[in-house]
């Protein structure tokens, strides 16, 4: 057994589901999220790619239907018992098979939630399920229920948390340690990546974002190293990952010298980082904490920064992305609560000079206001 | 700009992308898998976490619709020059900016394909997807039409796929320099994923697959790391990747000593492996491959094999799994053809015992049989 929490944990956050499951009158849920296994059993894995149901209710059951790769997966790593295994072969049918299983489940009839907004439920698998299940019993999409629980931590949660962001910053320096002119973005990469594996730690929900040059100015990972010319720009996005927690951080470093333009940047994403986290507290909307951002931005002129948000939740989040709700973009009334875990990425990317400056780290929504978990400089480094 | 085919060979995909829609009397098609746009254009993000997709047809239209922090990306790693971007907002409706993408293109009243079978498209995304084009065009299922299509892999591609395998042996070679008693599972997957990061290599589409002890009768990674006994097993599953190109490999590998059982299984493995691949060749199907397996398990007596698959189809895939299509399942009627590149893994978990053994490598179709693609030796190790 795997699990990383303890059996008070598991049921504190059961009877908070339940709640929510009564609260939005519905009899159970159908959860495609791995996100949500994981956090409701320990369920760990990524055979979400392939169609995978966990099934509660709040009368206290919990079923799995996933393949038969899963079957000791969800043995070793959850707490549930009732594993059911569909068949990989021709004209298998596993939408039919979890209406089997609903129906030996007694849920004829009942209303149940569905996370349709999940990876683990493509469209195709969706249609299925949709059909399989039509006039067996009522479905509602109920894909945000499970994601607002798992927006605000536990203090065990914020323990691993706590654990990642000590990662994330090892891998800054690991990346520092490496960084200069003829580094290979490889190298670098190899050594973040290392640090954190060497740690304890998790792969992240999504690649690190890696890019220099004129790359610098993405914001996505994507195949292909190049070495560091001496005067250079390097854009990192990484995070530390304990148990799935994440704890994300942001930089562009300089090689040889930071330009005028990149200093001026610099500036500008580091007032509009501090007014950002002036403003993550409890009682503040997410959408504020955009306007904050968006405030400094307009002051010092920076273009396309309405287009995006500036940062998200970040939790036990599986692929593609570690991306968590809410995100910070303009009128998201979701309220910020004490618990809750925030990236804020100051992203300025300047196509005229081809500059590209990126600032940000990981707060802790605290009772009063919030908690930077990195220890981390803001300064520019030049390499 | 980054990429990493030549025209010709883009021009060469789009053209069989023609056909096969010509061939299904499909118009054009809407693509939400990653696969297929990378496959298409050379497009390389992870932001198909988000609402995106590519519109293709057969007059030549291409244009892609995504988040604004993907435009340079789209500009950057691929040759599409129409791209649209939606904003994150507050009652963004990214479907209905499909719509009028579509609208603006002249797509009233066409037959698209669409590609529902996809990470890229949620449940909740298609039924969106489904209620903004209703009644403005027609939209058949077409999940599997560049799945086909990108099975088969070109020169270049092989390339690619060579570069991997050679990245995934340097991998194994990294494992066995840290495996041993003692040894931590940390610096384990630290060394493997460094050995393909500093080779120019990617990151894998899933986790690497590292379990010890009793873990190592598991197929899927897991948070938490352990340290080896002086008496161990740990069984690794990984693949080199290379402009998201994937070539993996699957060990189980003794610490101490091996005991009778694991010889008795691995010389099963290593059988029914020597048959599988003697049964990958052109004209044969995926189900004979299945087959083939099936009786060299059988013979050995090993439990439950029949309920999954032994390999799959490899390529450029992106998170959350690294396995394609065909698979080698019962009854999977996908014939076999020069170009396809298959990874066959032997897994054998007995529980009786606690004993686990696991042998897989990948393999080129050629025009009269396979290649094996790795140089790794399929030996026990015994550290």
């Amino acid at each position: 057994m795997a699990l990383h929490f303890d059996p008070a944990e598991f049921s504190a956050r059961r009877a908070r589901l339940d709640a929510a499951l009564d609260a939005a009158g519905l009899d159970g849920l159908l959860m495609f999220a791995q996100e949500s296994m994981y956090w409701l059993t320990g369920y760990d894995t990524f055979g979400f790619c392939f169609f995978q149901c966990l099934y509660v209710d709040t009368a206290g059951t919990t079923a799995l239907l996933t393949r038969s790769a899963d079957l000791r997966q969800a043995q070793h790593t959850s707490n549930i018992d009732d594993i059911r295994i569909w068949r990989d072969a021709a004209g298998a049918t596993p939408a039919g098979q979890l209406k089997d299983m609903l129906s030996s489940l007694g849920t004829a009839g009942k209303r149940l939630g569905i996370e349709y907004e999940s990876y683990g439920l493509t469209a195709a698998n969706g249609r299925a399920v949709d059909a399989a299940l039509d006039g067996f019993c009522t479905l509602e999409d109920a894909s945000g229920l499970v994601t607002r629980l798992r927006a605000v931590k536990s203090p065990a949660e914020l323990a691993y948390v706590r654990k990642a962001a000590e990662l994330g910053d090892r891998a800054y320096e690991a990346a520092l340690s490496q960084i200069g002119a003829g580094a290979d973005e490889g190298d670098i990469l190899a050594a973040m990546q290392g640090a954190i594996f060497a740690g304890g730690g998790d792969y992240p929900a999504n690649e690190f974002i890696i890019g220099s040059g004129r790359d610098a100015l993405l914001c996505r990972y994507k195949a292909g190293r190049r070495q560091l010319d001496p005067r250079d720009q390097i854009t990192l996005e990484w995070a530390g990952v304990y148990r799935h927690y994440h704890a994300a951080l942001m930089r562009t470093v300089c090689i040889g010298e930071a330009t005028p333009r990149h200093l001026e940047l610099h500036a500008a994403a580091a007032e509009a980082l501090h007014e950002v986290e002036a403003t993550i507290a409890p009682g503040r909307s997410a959408g504020d904490v955009y306007q904050a951002h968006a405030r400094v931005m307009d002051k010092h002129g920076v273009e396309d920064h309405r287009l995006a948000a500036c940062g998200y939740s970040l939790g036990a989040k599986f692929t593609p992305s570690w991306m968590d709700w809410p995100m910070f973009y303009d009128g998201n009334p979701w309220v910020l609560e004490p618990g809750m875990v925030m990236f804020a990425h100051m992203i300025i990317m300047d196509s005229t000079t081809g500059t590209a400056m990126c600032l940000g780290r990981t707060s802790l929504v605290t009772e009063t206001g919030s908690e930077v978990l990195s220890r981390a400089s803001l300064d520019l480094e030049v390499k």
